[in-house]
């Protein structure tokens, strides 16, 4: 997994229909307690919201995550860390 | 997923069948809202045109968008970011 | 597979429930025996802890280090190095 | 996908025998136009010679692009750019 | 795949049962010529040796270079470059 910490959220009118009701948050990553320069962008499924520290999984369990394994996700907010 | 914008289109004219008719895009990523070095190549599915900013998903992830799963494609263009 | 030092773990409250009893650790790569800047968060499989040395399955592979292909895991650990 | 231009071939007597006849081409990338520093080893499913530029395509996708979905590939060569 | 030359092995006592009997070889991966700086433990299934240039599957293919899918493996050496 990865952390970081939201940074904002990305607004897409014209999207697939699997991805209608998607919150896509754009995420800086933390390293050993840093900010860094990478960023992603996940879709979340724990609630989170801009500032919080979350964990993110990539790649096939991010389908996992969002229960639904037709979703064309590649990464989802797993988790809010304390 | 991965924001970037689009830079251009890649023709290809030998290709595999199962990629006939794919549009490809070369994508140029954003990060934090700047542009990086990075590029990746992506089908468009969502009818997005060159200078529009789009959401990209990768992997495995990527066929499930094209509504395909024995499709070749690992990044595809799923949003068009307002 | 990544080797690396385990340096800390990650407490998360709120977060899916099939993560729930999951032991997430932030792990320092190594390479060539030298500690780099990439870290990783892991989900521990096999009683590892902070300070050890470790060897880390990612994607898909990650799910069935866990044996549980529904579990949104993308990274575990799987070794202890001696 | 990735885009690169082929730069060479790999020759590998002993391998596994579901690779036997795969011809594998170390791929230099092409961001933007330009070369990076970047290779990939990839197999080459469309008759692509060095010099050339194409297309390639990585991952679980790369088994498809092989119509072959038990071949060990994770990145075969799917396109030649006009 | 990657290609790279083989530094070392690496011992794991303590690891999951389905890896017992894995040789794990930590590999430099070598791109158009030249070592890089980056490292991957990969699993080999093909007798390779300390000092040999190999190449490795990563990811979900790995598995498949085992012919054994509930692996957690995701790097695997598939050949032995002349």
């Amino acid at each position: 997994m990865l952390k970081g910490i939201i940074r904002g959220n990305i607004v897409s009118t014209r999207k697939q229909e699997s991805l209608v009701g998607s919150k896509f948050m754009e995420v800086q990553l933390i390293k050993n307690g840093e900010f860094t320069d990478e960023y992603i962008i996940a879709i979340d499924s724990v609630g989170a919201g801009i500032g919080e520290t979350v964990l993110i999984t990539t790649g096939s369990s991010a389908r996992l995550a969002l229960h639904n394994t037709s979703s064309p996700a590649d990464a989802v907010i797993v988790g809010i860390v304390d």
